[in-house]
């Protein structure tokens, strides 16, 4: 069961930049409303990201299906003497009417591709930016830490313990759909699985053992409370520790039931070997070896290639903060207005006119490039982009079951060439090109603004 | 005027980790309730920081003083099937009446130093664990980074433009009301405005300036809108940009009223230069320059050193994410139960037990060291650690308004030596020292958990 009860309502239209609100005047004044089409991309990928996750996109329909000022929204703004009364009476029907296309969560996604394209009156798609933004980058940029953690393990679970280091625990919320999403067996977030039933997971705390006057007075009673549990057995010394865990099984005989060792300090692949090694000789070959601590994609890939004995790993900060990448080069890009397209020219921050579609190339089952195109354009490959809201509805009334959307990241990311979905930097990385269609669209317009200019 | 509302209710008891929920399980089964206290510390700075500056305790209170679960918490807790009907029944009368010590918001902190102490009964100490640890994080992090950015600005306005690379908006709300504690002088987040008072500003995006045919009426256009605005020059070429807000300044005459221009891309202390240098020639030597764009502490200090002729800079990414230092080794402590000092012994982990004060002892105005003591100690310096709450409620019943923090923090970083205070590595770091007293106990609590191995 999932219940939505008590998580915030995140359709609040103040939790924008002020400039969103400058500006919205400012069009309004100045009859600035025919459609714009805007982009949220990601221009390039960080250097250790062979693909994004997309995701964020069921959080930011929820916020544009509801965003809305409130009466006393509209008396802070008008204290900051900055705005017009016109404009904070007409701020106050605001609601979005635009059309969103995305592409589906859980798709693998690469530079320049637009993950989300909003078209709407030019205002309306100006004051939900921020939004967008900040809740598409982060839960894009945590599936995608997700996914390269999960694919380090090679199969063995990994749970996410991050909420700690999480901007705030309703954060972590947020960052354990994503990661689940992109693979993460579970959460330690009990929020998380009320609200959108990601799996919940844990053990126990260090605190749990020194508590007590003694650990194996902690152990016993800790498993006497939860059968089928997880024991942490480096307190004070892991091989008394284990050891301690060897003599509850002894005492206790068929009453025995713990499932698994927890493991948090040391070098985790030589602690798990020689743990794996005491319960194997004491027959307790059944009991699993979980490890967490300082746990990242790399040192993951290492334990798993070394063949150490673990189970399951418990990923924190690597996936709270995403450490190897901690933030992703989005940007809200307008691209067509009243019809025309536009455009930045600088080199660095150049980006494509337009309505979009991306068409991932499929050869034999696998996909061999993306071609970003116009949007009638014809073009072999499959579509990334759908049209997911409707003059500011959405077009699927309930939102898609979150193992749906796992499953689809996982056939979707199982379809691309193995060298992207490896750790190793993909050299050269999975081609995206540009139609000539695009390309031509492009070249036309820059050189008529340098005209311009 | 702030304005509360719409803000969500943060006392939510399901943010938390699942194993603070079988923890209290098994704790209330064994009947461990006696008081236990949990030390909030972060025990080694991250490389980039001399200090941290404390922030986050209005919001942990906050949540404190409100943390219950509700009746669908305690359904989706029994699906579960993980807990029993007796830990339920009792989950459900939870409320946090414990006491909570803390330094005061704004205050500069080092390694190992309690920035909160949590004194209640073991299960509720537990369970508030998560939230806690992800608030003062969150918020000690982003003070520390902007404290950062703000002294690399020497004096020059550092403004928040972060949200969009927040962990989603309401993430940047925190984050905004943080960086205005550690001196940053505003924030383009409207939420944190209206909910806190932070300072607003902002100024236009080149999606503004490219909705328009012609730049020239672009800038025209916001410039009649708003009143001493800034306006956005870079959008296709800067020498024409600020050309244009010349040939503006001409055709207005005394109706001239823009503020400032602001630089986004490019060789930003050139840019300032070549800008300043075009507004002098033209008389416009009023409008000021604000840049932004990819700026972070290491490089607002190198445009502050070379002396370009900046008035103002925006940042993002690296208030955000703080991007130098993503995260902080916190971790919430067992210090002592039941009137029993606790400590881990593990050398990379060692904690302090008991209850304990920071001393920052003074000489002639100026902090020389810190002494991490007992809580009983008659120790020279002033004691840090403050009671904030009592039997679950705040001392002072209404939170101490942010510019008292502000000035706080502005306060106590001057109190610092210099080479603390500066962007260098401050090498020693600043002293931090424990009293012989709390050596003892250490010791003895230590030689007795090794006995006892």
């Amino acid at each position: 069961m999932t219940v939505p009860a008590r998580d915030p309502v995140p359709a609040d239209a103040l939790l924008t930049d002020l400039y969103q609100l400058s500006m919205m005047q400012a069009y309004w004044e100045h009859g600035l409303t025919e459609t714009a089409t805007f982009d949220l991309i990601c221009r390039r990928l960080p250097p250790n990201r062979n693909l994004l996750i997309a995701c964020g996109l069921e959080a930011a329909l929820e916020y544009l299906e509801g965003v809305a000022v409130t009466a006393a929204d509209l008396e802070y703004l008008a204290s900051l003497n900055r705005f017009s009364m016109d404009f904070l009476n007409r701020l106050e029907w605001l609601r979005f009417q635009g059309e969103v296309r995305a592409v589906p969560e859980g798709t693998p996604v690469f530079g320049n591709e637009p993950i989300l394209e909003v078209t709407a009156s030019l205002p309306e798609a100006q004051i939900v930016e921020t939004y967008l933004l900040s809740t598409i980058h982060h839960q894009t940029m945590a599936a995608s830490a997700a996914y390269r953690l999960a694919a380090a393990a090679e199969g063995i679970p990994v749970v996410d313990f991050g909420t700690r280091h999480a901007q705030g625990a309703a954060a972590g919320v947020d960052t354990a759909r994503a990661a689940y999403v992109a693979g993460v067996a579970g959460t330690s977030n009990v929020a998380a699985g009320r609200r959108f039933g990601v799996p919940v997971s844990g053990t126990m705390a260090h605190s749990y053992i020194q508590a007590h006057e003694r650990e194996s007075d902690a152990l016993a009673s800790f498993a006497a409370t939860h059968h089928g549990t997880t024991l942490l057995v480096d307190t004070y010394d892991i091989r008394r520790g284990v050891g301690l865990v060897i003599d509850l099984a002894e005492r206790q005989g068929d009453e025995f039931d713990v499932a698994a060792i927890r493991i948090d300090s040391g070098d985790l692949g030589a602690n798990a070997r020689m743990a794996r090694e005491m319960l194997d000789m004491s027959g307790l070959t059944a009991v699993r070896i979980i490890v967490s601590g300082d746990l990242d994609a790399e040192r993951i890939a290492a334990l798993a290639e070394s063949g150490a004995p673990i189970d399951g790993y418990g990923v924190g900060t690597a996936l709270a903060v995403s450490t190897d990448a901690p933030y992703l080069d989005t940007a809200y890009k307008l691209a067509a207005y009243a019809g025309q397209g536009r455009m930045k020219l600088a080199a660095s921050k150049r980006t494509w006119p337009g309505r979009k579609q991306v068409f991932r190339q499929i050869d034999a089952g696998a996909a061999v490039r993306d071609v970003l195109g116009t949007v009638d354009e014809a073009m072999d490959g499959r579509p990334l982009l759908e049209t997911v809201m409707s003059n500011g509805r959405r077009v699927e009334e309930t939102g898609r079951p979150l193992e749906a959307i796992r499953r689809h990241a996982a056939d979707s990311l199982a379809e691309l060439p193995q060298f992207v979905r490896g750790l190793d930097p993909a050299e050269p990385p999975y081609p995206v090109i540009v139609s000539d269609k695009l390309e031509r669209a492009a070249r036309e317009l820059a050189s008529r603004l340098r005209a311009e200019a």
